[in-house]
């Protein structure tokens, strides 16, 4: 007799059964830790915005001043990370040395209009970019530029003068670090450009939308073969200023003055803590941010947020008592802003300790409201984590999309995926690199759902690893 | 013979080519309007972002102060209003008359501590909730509670006392409107459930999560049936102040001191204007914030920014030379706050004045970045709405999704959809009602990005319909 096909053997009768147990003791594991992931995810987010702990860290750390690659300060602000990190009993507490450079401000900054028949002794707002030379008191006329283009179409006029690079950051743009991306050339190259041609000194108009008169700062390059000449920024009010001066007056005469200088090499430090996993220690999960700031402000933005948010997610950890099965390691990178020697040691160690680097995040643009996160890696990765944006919308997290992630974890080879978290923007650059940033331009709720959001994109990582 | 389905007639030939010719031509009509629909768009935001020209009206604004309903103030400001309209040529610039009630803060508003052995003559940051009566000196024990239920259970010790509402509004909670409204009942309802208990006075908690002392203040309710009793709000800082003196000194007595007053209704207007659609003038698309402030701060977020971001959309369409279809129409309505007036008296006219009224937009939630739109509507509208989702992106709209609209234009009765913009909340509650609501709170990329926001939604529906 030909089998009916829907009569079945006793033991394709089992198979079934047992197929169709798995099959609903999966999908009720899948319901129930949807549910707890659900749970948990909130739970982040309320206590992180009950307990403000990270946005009080902050504040301490705020409160010791500016963090510049090699200073005095710096230190003090390591010794300061590493006892906090202490005082919460993290494992394998640790300072990881990397030399640095060290380049000092001075204690003069000034450009002052000495030829002119109507703007005589009129000082302009500017500050040294790192790691300007001193001026030696160069003097000479101003040429406004907007662009390398126009300099090298007049560069016949630059000879002996002042370069004013004076092309506005794009208003228009929402991307607010492309809008920065698009204009900073002038002042990471500007020097170099501008010295080609015979300028004898470089005025750059802040990198900023803000139309204050602070001075951004940041880094510029020299290169060995062109002379190197003194570069300084300028805030925007005094760059209008200047803009309209020379109109009205082509032949003024600038005199630039500083006392700024570069020194031999010094010791510095990553700072690292973890929270070492119970079942994959050798799996590990890291973020940070940099600890060094510019000494302009006091990098509450940037980065002191992203450090302290980077350690709020294991103070979280702790608080929620959950105990993760993969290592939870925070990061304080070392000189970002003009070296990165942290993050390429970092990198080193990363990719040879025998250990194995499954996640890599980053906190460095600013501590407003959480929007997304872009992330590097395989398309499948991607796809897992998308499947992940219910949890973190808990803490307003609307995206998670392929993108650029992180100066400190880039140098890091072998890892899984690389993660940026991206807060809104649309006042970053206000404070970014001057002395706009301060702890109080730091709102306490959105840095803490910064802290959440990272917090919770963690706790999936190590449940549910990559 | 039978006819072979694959060999058609002349006509059905010409019926095919033309449907095809209508498919193909759709298409393309399509693919052009989606990206000539991307290109409006991003000009709406750049052209907001780059002119600024919003903000800088809502800094005019501001300069006149506070708009308290029936105020000499709001008067000057709904003077400036009309001109700033005319000034821009828009069309049937209109004052719609309402009667409005005028309460009046007076010059005194203290609390003190009379009777106390550690406190006495210490002064609390009140502010009186309006339209509260004066307080004729009234001196009491204060009673402190969390809640109505609270109070009800120790209604035999309310008696003669000053009852203190100090339920904090929940930080935890993202949705900060949410957490406001199960805090602000002690607010509202606070005076008649006090005075039921025989309670002589309030003092409540000020709903925000910002730990200032700036109280924030807001309406409150009596019924006929309950004696009428003063009540003021408090800053966090003294209420956390006196929730400890309480309880350190649970005998303590406290007087307080209010002579704001009651008027007869007053004449105010909402005030209207428009660009007169050219094909379909009598299909109205309404937007609008309420011009009505408290007399805290100078209701720079709440909603001098929800009402000049709704004449921004107006000014946007004259700037990137647009004449809309239909007619789209910008109202500041009067008197949201304490009463109402001027949405109901728009919503008559809307249902009455033989207009289509098919969308109604609110801005009410202050000019932080733009996260989102809820919508009332069909299902179908709200389907028709999500698919614009790429285009309102451009302005940093994550999402669409239903939800509570605004206050001003629930009165309309016929109307196909409403719509509430919704930004960013996390810093709203701080300035909220209070003397932290100041044009400096306001940030011009986020405010502008609302104006983009809201006029490429009015674009769409303008050129598509509902």
């Amino acid at each position: 007799m030909k089998k009916n096909i829907f009569v079945l053997s006793t033991f394709e009768m089992i198979i079934t059964f047992l197929f169709l147990l798995i099959v609903i003791n999966n999908s009720q594991s899948q319901g129930n830790s949807s549910k707890e992931y659900s749970k948990i995810a909130e739970k982040f987010v309320r206590v992180a915005l009950q307990d403000q702990q990270g946005y009080k860290l902050l504040e301490d750390l705020c409160k010791i001043g500016h963090r510049l690659t090699g200073s005095e300060n710096s230190l003090k602000s390591i010794i300061w990370a590493k006892k906090t990190m202490e005082d919460f009993k993290l494992d394998r507490i640790r300072l990881q040395k990397v030399m640095v450079p060290k380049w000092v401000r001075g204690n003069v900054e000034k450009a002052t209009i000495i030829q002119s028949k109507y703007y005589k002794g009129k000082e302009l707002h500017v500050a040294a970019l790192c790691p300007s030379i001193s001026s030696n008191g160069i003097a000479g006329e101003a040429l406004e530029v907007k662009s390398f283009d126009e300099l090298k179409a007049n560069s016949k006029k630059a000879k002996g003068k002042i370069i004013f690079f004076n092309r506005p950051m794009d208003p228009g743009n929402t991307n607010t670090f492309y809008a920065y991306g698009s204009a900073v050339n002038q002042r990471a190259q500007g020097a170099v450009e501008a010295a080609k041609v015979g300028g004898i000194g470089v005025i750059v108009r802040s990198v900023t939308t803000k139309h204050d008169n602070n001075p951004h700062v940041g880094s510029m390059g020299y290169v060995d073969s062109v002379i190197k000449i003194p570069a300084v920024s300028i805030g925007l009010i005094d760059a209008d200023f200047l803009s309209e001066a020379i109109t009205r007056e082509p032949g003024l005469k600038l005199k630039i003055n500083l006392n700024c200088k570069t020194y031999p090499d010094v010791e510095s430090y990553n700072i690292i803590a973890e929270i070492t996993g119970t079942e994959k220690p050798d799996e590990v999960i890291v973020f940070g941010g940099h600890f060094d700031s510019w000494d302009k402000g006091v990098g509450a933005h940037d980065d002191g947020a992203g450090c302290i948010q980077a350690l709020e997610i294991l103070t979280l950890f702790q608080r929620l008592e959950i105990k993760p099965k993969r290592t939870i390691r925070c990061v304080f990178f070392m000189n970002e802003e003009n070296g990165l020697q942290g993050g390429i040691e970092y990198g080193r160690y990363a990719d040879t300790a025998g250990e194995k680097h499954i996640a890599a995040i980053e906190s460095d643009r600013g501590a407003a409201t959480p929007r997304g996160f872009t992330i590097q890696s395989e398309t499948a990765t991607l796809e897992k984590i998308k499947s992940w944006l219910p949890y973190l919308q808990k803490a307003l997290i609307e995206w998670v999309q392929p993108g650029g992630t992180g100066s400190d974890i880039s140098p890091i080879k072998k890892c899984k995926a690389f993660f940026g978290y991206v807060p809104d923007a649309q006042r970053y650059f206000d404070f970014h690199h001057s002395d706009n940033d301060v702890f109080s331009a730091v709102h306490v709720r959105e840095f803490e759902l910064g802290s959440a959001a990272m917090a919770i994109l963690v706790y999936l990582i190590n449940e549910e690893g990559l």
